[in-house]
This record gives structure tokens, sequence and C-alpha cells, in this order.
């Protein structure tokens, strides 16, 4: 019953973006008909896996879509996909992909079974080049600037972060599209690369204006806030904590809490610099920094939260998931986003439903992901508009499958 | 003339994740009114600043807007804020914020004035209370995971990358309800917090399940890719490149490029591991690693390079951002995303437009941001409906203001 109810969205997809960008809409309430070849696609085995051997990335990208799984060597395999994607209903027509086969899976060539097809397709490059985050991130500079100060190799980031990027571009791209056929009723082809939106994501923040203004590299800052006052401290019991100060009401709280508005006047005094100037916060951080850590090291962590609570600092600990789940409300049932559930082969841990709630909608509760080809029949028979027999011809040429659980063992 | 064309959307809004998701929809051609206080927003001064003082962040994330400067502290600068929001217009009534000004701002007051109203809010948590990417990140664990194997310290990223998922989602959520409205002509107040975002999202990536299930923290990798085969390498100019083999494709094609297939034969006996298993080219990364480094590191990265691209490795040099600058077409105007461009008051450089291509639309080119306040004039004529005269008197008492630079010493 989400908001989206009634959309039918095809993916044939790998990886984060892509299948990122199905799961919102199918947690939306979108109809997402994932496809991939028999046996499981490129991602069927990602790491992080179960103990059972299972992958707990492709269930967790893939939860509450429909899989079908098709040989796509066969002309007939090709055909059946081409009827999936092209199959008649006023919301559908939709299809993501990021796999970009060129021929019977082009725009051009689809299109010619249904005209008014919409089609999100994201590269890596944008000359068709395969890239991935791990290599757009260090080409365009991210890396360089991560880590702790003086640390003199560049960082990765451990979070997909241009992948989960490129998701939501996929989203906005499909839906605003949609819009247009809504209104103009013609579809289109849309496309998007995974280098692009990084680069203009970092063009967007100042990145690039800095870099050709300046001539210079921004150096690291380690868990710095840039621009501003943030940094990470150790408490008295070896948990680390963040604290915030880049507006001036968190500057004047964290200053509040700390109770150190003399040493911050001696501070300014010292260095004739005025520290309500958020940028000089940020050029005498080390400073700072050496005047508030004792305050922290005489303190656990719970002495620490009491008095950046009671003060309205805006603060973290610093935490492992393993902690995070052990600790923070939000990662368990106390935060209607999560629901507590078995997924099939996997095991039981919370998972998430969608991040956004809609005032006309009721929160609904996340679906488990289906095994590899568990809805070929039913989508071959209601989509694609086959009947019985053709279908099970189907399954005995091995055109199709249903139902395969992928394990890293099987893979 | 972007396939938005016609919409209206009022953006409330400071640092990242909104500003970002109107920059989104004003580059899709929606007309994007942002309005601030007199003097400037939160994020008016935001680091990087260009060598002139002003920000470079705010005139990144603020393109093509048109802002609007009023005193929102007197009851006609909030009663003018409210007219704007719910103006008529069959596509406007979309507003988007991250201010939560409880009172007057709410959805449930604005709709008093237009019934239809859709409000997208972006709160720090779920609870309302702020919070950053800075903070939301070491609390749910990925700092823990980032930075060099054996690192203590948790590593911060140095993209907020938590923003820009989040302002991804306030362009999905504003574009989904749209379209419940188009259907059934009915708004809605939607929320979603940055925290939950960030839950929503490790969720979806395995990392909830992974912790949960093997009750561990995941451990660092440095800049390996994580579950398969990617590493840096040092070549002997002392550049580093990232490549990647993640697929069996990508494995085979760096096998091939560094002339490696016996010492991999080698190394799959001598451990009794089969390589074609990604998760024991993982395992095996450290003597995968071992055995391909000499290849690099006697080569220059133009050898590197050639040697990469003959064989069709993914990889991706290292580089800072003025490096990128310097030598990749993909951030100069051979690609059409960027248009090399002066931004009054800060300098030239390359400036990117949308990074979504739709078949239907030319791209565009994209557009400068505005001063503070630049269209406030324009906007309570054309927009608030309101005459000269009572204009004047707003200008008159204060309540509103035109163009006004924000640089660091007026900050």
């Amino acid at each position: 019953m989400g908001i989206l109810k009634g959309m039918r969205v095809v993916e044939g997809s790998a990886f984060v973006a892509v299948p990122l960008a199905g799961l919102t809409l199918a947690q939306m309430g979108a109809e997402v008909i994932r496809f991939d070849r028999i046996g499981g696609g490129l991602d069927a085995g990602r790491w992080p896996l179960a103990p059972s051997g299972r992958s707990l990335f492709w269930a967790g990208l893939n939860k509450g879509k429909k899989s079908v799984a098709v040989d796509m060597k066969t002309n007939e395999g090709r055909e059946l996909i081409t009827r999936i994607i092209t199959a008649p209903g006023e919301d559908a027509g939709l299809f993501i992909t990021n796999l970009r086969v060129r021929g019977w899976m082009d725009h051009v060539t689809l299109s010619q079974h249904r005209s008014d097809l919409i089609q999100v397709t994201l590269m890596g490059d944008r000359h068709g080049n395969p890239q991935v985050d791990y290599t757009v991130n260090p080409a365009l500079g991210i890396p360089d600037m991560t880590g702790p100060e003086g640390h003199e190799a560049p960082v990765a980031h451990a979070l997909p972060a241009w992948d989960v990027a490129a998701g939501g571009h996929v989203v906005n791209a499909l839906l605003a599209a949609e819009r247009h056929r809504l209104r103009h009723g013609v579809g289109q082809d849309v496309e998007l690369s995974l280098k692009d939106i990084a680069a203009a994501t970092i063009g967007h923040l100042g990145l690039i204006g800095e870099a050709a203004l300046s001539g210079k590299a921004r150096t690291k800052s380690g868990n710095a806030l840039f621009g501003a006052y943030g940094q990470d401290f150790l408490c008295s019991d070896g948990r680390r904590v963040m604290v915030i100060g880049l507006t001036d009401r968190q500057w004047k709280n964290l200053v509040k809490a700390t109770d150190s508005a003399d040493l911050m006047t001696r501070l300014a005094a010292d260095t004739g610099q005025d520290l309500r100037d958020e940028g000089v916060r940020f050029e005498l951080r080390a400073r700072i920094t050496a005047t508030l850590a004792p305050w922290f090291a005489q303190r656990p962590l719970s002495e620490v939260s009491r008095a950046l609570e009671a003060t309205g600092v805006t603060w973290a600990p610093f935490r492992t998931v393993p902690q995070a789940l052990a600790e923070d409300p939000d990662l368990s049932e106390d935060n209607p986003l999560f629901t507590d559930m078995i997924q099939p082969g996997l095991g039981r841990f919370p998972v998430p439903g969608a991040p956004v709630t809609f005032s006309e909608f009721s929160r609904e509760t996340p679906t488990a992901a289906p095994e590899l080809g568990a809805h070929t029949e039913e989508v071959l028979s209601t989509v694609a508009g086959l009947c019985d027999t053709e279908i099970q011809q189907l399954f005995d040429k091995g055109i199709v499958e249903n139902s395969r659980r992928v394990t890293r063992s099987a893979a």
C-alpha cells in the first residue's frame, strides 16, 4: 500500500547503485521485478556473507522484489526479458539497469516493443567504460584528503558512497521521466554515470572551485570537521566521542558543557583571533582541542554523555556496528524503521524498511528478499502473458529457472 | 527547458542535504526559491572559501536558484514566507526544509493556507534532534572500519556521504508525493532523518546482518576492495593506482595485464585455494598483492596505464583534486557535464550541471548561484502577489533585503 503502488519497474542490475534504486522504489510500494541470469548475477555471492554462506549483501539490496532467472544467452531468453520490460500497463514500461548490454537491451531496440518505454541506464563513466566506487573515488581526489593528519597515503572510504548517491539519482531520474510521460505520453532514454555523479557532487560541494582557485590540494585533517570546529575526543574509559561546534549555537553549547568559557577567552586573547568566526575555529582547532581534551579525558562516556545532553551539544559516540546494535535504540525495533525478522537462509536481525514516511500512508513492514528466480513462473504468466504450456516448455528447455539458493560454495 | 520545467519548489535550508536536493531539482528545470534570513543562513560562510572570502560551498549548492532574504523574527516576515510557500499554482505548493521550525513553519499550520501542500522535512534524527554527517557516521560504525589495516583509531570519511544520500531521498520523496498529488489531489507531510537514512543504508548493504550474525566488527582493510580483490599499488614514479578484480572478467584481465597467470597458479597450488572464488581472493589479498606489487613498482604510471587499458582492466590512478583537474578530461569542458564559467565574486572554474541526461531534453548549461536576496523583489511580486507599494514598505522596514554579498569578513 505504498505511495508508488501500481507502478511496475523492471531491474536488470548488479552490485549497489541500481539494486538500491530498485529497493527504494519497492519499499515505496512499486512492483519491482529484478531479472538475473540462471545461477545468479555478478553480485549473487557478494560479501558480506551469512554463516550459511549466503550473501547478506544480496538479501539486503533485493528485499521485497520479484526475482526472475533467465538464460539471456538464448534468443528465447532475450525475448522473454524484452516482453517483461515492455509489457503493457499505464504505470509499467519502466526499466532501470547498469548492465549496458548493447543491441537487444538498448532503449532504441526495446522501445520498438513499447514506444513510451522509460529506460534509465547507469554506466561506470560517460564513455560507457566500467568504473566502480573503488576507482571513481581515488580518481577524483577524495582519498587524498581522508585520514589522519600527516598520514601520507590516500585512504579510501569504506562506504560505497558514490554508489549510494547514484542510486538516489536513478530513482530521481525515473520519477522525473515518468512524471513527464504522465503529462505528455512520451518515454525516453535516460543516462547517467557513476563518475559523473561523483564529479558533479564534488563540484557542487565547492571542491573543484577550491582546487582551481587555490591550486592546492586540501590537506588531511583527521576526524576534524572541515571549515569550523568539530573533533573527536577520548574519554577516561577509552570510549571516543565526536562533538560539533559548527554553528554559533553548537559552539556555545560545547563551550558551556565543557565549562571552558574562560579558557576560550584566553585562547582568543593569546591569538588575537575571534572564535565566533567558524573559519577561525577550524584554523585554531589544534589549540581548541588541546584545551578541551582534559575535560573529556577525566570523564567516562556516561558522564560525558550526560553533560553534553544536558547542554544540547550536537555529538555522538564512536561505535563499531555490533556496539551500535547493542547500544543504539535507533537500530532496534524501538525505531519503526526496523523490524526484527528472519531472513530465510540467513538468520534473524533488524531489517530496515523505507527511511521516508508519508503522512497519507502508513509505514510498511519490510519484506525479505526472494530466492533467486522465485517469481519466474508468476511473472511469465501475469506480466509476459504466457500460457502454462509455454511456461512449462521454457522450464523444460532450461531457459528459465525457479528458486535457487546461491551460497558461497555454489558460486 | 528541463524536464521539471513549470514546477516551483520553495527551499528553507542550510548545509548540504536539502540545498543539494533543491539544486538537483533546479538543474532538472524546476524553479527553486531558497529563502534565508537577512545576512544569510547558517551556511552562508561555509568553507571552502574563494580567495575573495566568499563561500564556494554556498555558491556550489545554490546554483540556478532564486534567493529571497527575509527577517523571519517578525510576523510580517513569517507571513511573507508562508505566502511564498503556499502560493497558488498547479505545480507549486512544494516545500523542502531541514530547518524544522515548530509552529508557523509546520505542515499543519502551512497547509491551512494551501490544503494540498507537500512538505518534505529532513531532521537530524527521528526524534527531531540535530545530527550532522560528522556525528551520524561514527555512531553507526563506518569510521571504525575505515583506514589502514592495524590503525587503531576510527577514520571519518571526508565526503559528507550521508548528506549526499539524504539529498537524493528528499528529491525522491518530493517527486513521489507530487506524483500522488497529481493523481489524487492531496498533499502531505513527508519526514525523514539523516540518521535513519544512514541506518537504513547500512542495513541494506548487509552491515547490520553481518554484525548481528557474526557478533564481530568488520576489521579495517585499508584500500582493499572488501570481499573480492581490489588494491592500490605504487608505480615506479611514485604515482599510485587502484586496480579491481571484483568480477571474474576483471580478475582475469588484471592477471593478464600483469602477466601473472603462472604466479597465480602457483599461489593457488601453495594455498590449496581456488582464486576464482571472489571471497578467496579477498582472504588471500595480502599474498596476491605481494605477488603483483613488483610489476607495478617496475613501471611508471604511463606504462602501467597503457598495459591496463590494453587489457581492459577496471582501474584508476589516485589523484589530488588539483591533479584531477589538470589530468582528467572528465573534469573539463571535454565532458558536457562541465562548463568553464565565472562565478561572480568567486572566480573562473569548471562548473557542473545535472549529471543525468534525458533524451527528450537537451543538456542545460549550469547557472551561477544568486547573490543572497537577489530575487526578493521579483518573488514578492510574482509569487507572493504583492504590489509595488507593499514591497517598498517591506524594504523600508528592513523586513526583506535585496542582494547582499556574504564574505568571510562580514560573517
